[in-house]
């Protein structure tokens, strides 16, 4: 096990009908908020009436910054700090999922520092000081709500560029699993894969000792195998929705990666496709992450025996040890396309003309990974192994 | 899955001579500490001598407070309040394992406070305020380390109660693995029937649907039962003291209960145990918890066999379910003796005289537990089960 130091502070308030509760919650930490959000989604199911409803019978004063895309982008980020400072905003109530989570990390970042916010996403700048954010949570997959991640995409250029600050940690998390009813079952998958790939992300090391974290990874993991095919049958399952939700918090709230080195590859061999094509980041990790997986397995072939056998149930094959790995990375694209997501980039209607430009950009700063450092051929290959 | 709220800010600082970093995160709260800590094996050990060094580097004055016993006594706690007050010291810093970590905790809530310190102990009055606390864990067991709770014993009439209160949870708590190299084995041992016995408090519930918090239990439970073995078989083993450590931390760090209702009639029926005859906690726990098995897995056998499938790796018996959970329970008490822990009341030397008064004691503000409601009567039919 590796020395770690690990905090996270973000109170998580969970079950039916939290979502009263964010006025009174804001109000510990401001009486003024830019409330950002995405599309009309929340309007269409209500959930923007019981939220401005709680603000307003809190005494909360609330300026409003919709809009955010998929994949958020720098622009409308530029916009809200320029609201925040105009109008002397300290807080930032995001309601959403992970791309409006993100957004408002953005926003957060940027409204204190009087250079381009873009530089901290460049890895030219290192947060120093973030506004504080509140979340309602409408999405479980990206698990943003209690992580230091923040990912922005730039428009010029295509770039899809992340942060990691324990600063932009929300202050609070409302997660009501009843509000996620009404996801469409496209989306409900390309969270799973989203939460499983954060759990991978960090499962897959060649950090070895790591008993306590591999056992909390595996149930996680688990957890998702098992509830979503119920969701997906029934969409308003609360009880399946509630061990989603919770387990895509605690997929990237950073304890499963504690004492390990994480990996990452994956989401930056992803990012490149999502910058560009606009497909959905769920999406693009399932086609990517099982192609990785068979690029990188005889690394540390052990890992992999153990992920088939303790996720995936599979049988130790005694005579052939590889085929017990190859078995659980099978058994995982399987399960991406059995619950409607792509597993390949022809299935998303993505050519390869770009390969070589995304791998080129994707390694522009050096070798992504750490299961196996890939260098720009690694990840070419990877991208013709997803095609 | 019940609605919950759950926030835990504790700073953990995990790895090899992470002690040296205690001045630095001190002196982000004070520069005036009260040094809190039990018998001689810290100085003996050289803990104490890093500890003061590092705090000196850092230019913090300290005062100390030695002499904290196993089952942590009122007297004690009375004294750390009076020097608090008398010298104006703001920060407690606890080393040692959870009776040193309670006693710091009852002195931080006892300092702000006019009345007498037990009245929060015995229910009278709610925590509203205390001093904040750091830590250096020296034995894993308690969980004290990030968790809500302190138990403290007031020597006139033998009673040993508790307090929980998000207020206390340490600001920052630091452990190193190696520090735990020269614990004695059946001191190691009842650590481990500490940390298991956190777990399965929360791990029996009658709340269904509470997917991800069983897996996670289990997991936890599974690094505990590997690892501890080891450790026995060598006590210098990084790796498997790293396990045994940062399990501790989280079995009792409020995850494991989130949606759920939690049990803790075995630590009250054992309460009364190590209250009177001051024998390890987690000896008294050992004995206790599988007669609380026995006594209860009716309610929900269920639970019970998966339990014994998950855990100790039963097979289901088609023929006779319920075998299969008395396995489970077998199991448990067997795993106990296997690292050198008592099962009965006779292995402690205690007579039965007494289960009477203490089956009485306890439950003398209503029934205890939640998976099933024990009166005195199913108190005093577990003790005689653990006879």
């Amino acid at each position: 096990m590796e020395n770690f130091s690990f905090q996270n502070a973000t109170k998580i308030i969970f079950g039916r009908e939290t979502e009263k509760q964010v006025g009174k919650e804001t109000t510990e930490f401001s009486n003024k908020v830019l409330l950002h959000y995405g599309g009309g989604s929340i309007k269409k199911y209500g959930v923007y009436d019981k939220i401005i409803n709680s603000l307003n019978e809190a005494g909360v004063e609330v300026i409003e910054l919709g809009g955010v895309q998929p994949n958020p982008r720098l622009s409308l980020v530029k916009e809200g700090i320029e609201i925040c400072r105009k109008k002397d905003i300290d807080f930032i109530l995001a309601v959403g999922g992970g791309s409006v989570i993100d957004s408002a990390k953005a926003i957060a970042v940027g409204v204190p520092y009087e250079g381009d916010v873009w530089d901290f996403y460049m890895g030219k700048k290192e947060v120093k000081e973030a506004l504080p954010i509140g979340v309602v949570l409408t999405i479980p997959a990206a698990g943003s709500e209690s992580s230091v991640g923040s990912v922005i995409t730039k428009e010029e250029g295509e770039y899809k560029r992340s942060i990691g600050s324990n600063l932009i940690r929300p202050k609070f998390a409302i997660l009501n699993p009843e509000i996620t009813f009404t996801l469409p079952d496209y989306q409900t998958a390309c969270g799973a894969a989203d939460i499983m790939a954060h759990i991978m992300e960090r499962y897959f090391t060649n950090t070895d000792n790591v008993d306590l974290t591999d056992r909390l990874c595996e149930g996680t993991l688990k957890t998702i195998i098992k509830n979503i095919p119920i969701i997906l049958d029934e969409s308003k399952n609360y009880e399946a929705r509630s061990e989603v939700m919770w387990a895509s918090t605690i997929a990237h709230n950073g304890l499963l990666g504690t004492g390990r080195i994480e990996d990452w590859a994956s989401h930056d061999i992803e990012h490149e496709i999502s910058g560009i094509y606009d497909v959905a980041h769920g999406a693009g990790l399932a086609t990517v992450f099982p192609a990785w997986m068979k690029y990188v397995y005889k690394e540390n072939m052990n890992k992999f025996i153990q992920f088939a056998i303790r996720v995936w149930n599979v049988e130790f094959d005694f005579d052939n040890p590889e085929r017990t790995a190859l078995e659980g990375i099978q058994r995982t694209k399987d399960f991406f396309s059995s619950i409607g997501l792509p597993v390949t980039l022809e299935e998303m209607d993505i050519s390869d003309d770009r390969v070589e430009e995304m791998a080129e950009k994707c390694t522009e700063n050096g070798p992504v990974g750490n299961f196996k450092k890939l260098n720009k051929g690694d990840v070419l290959s990877i991208y013709k192994l997803a095609k």
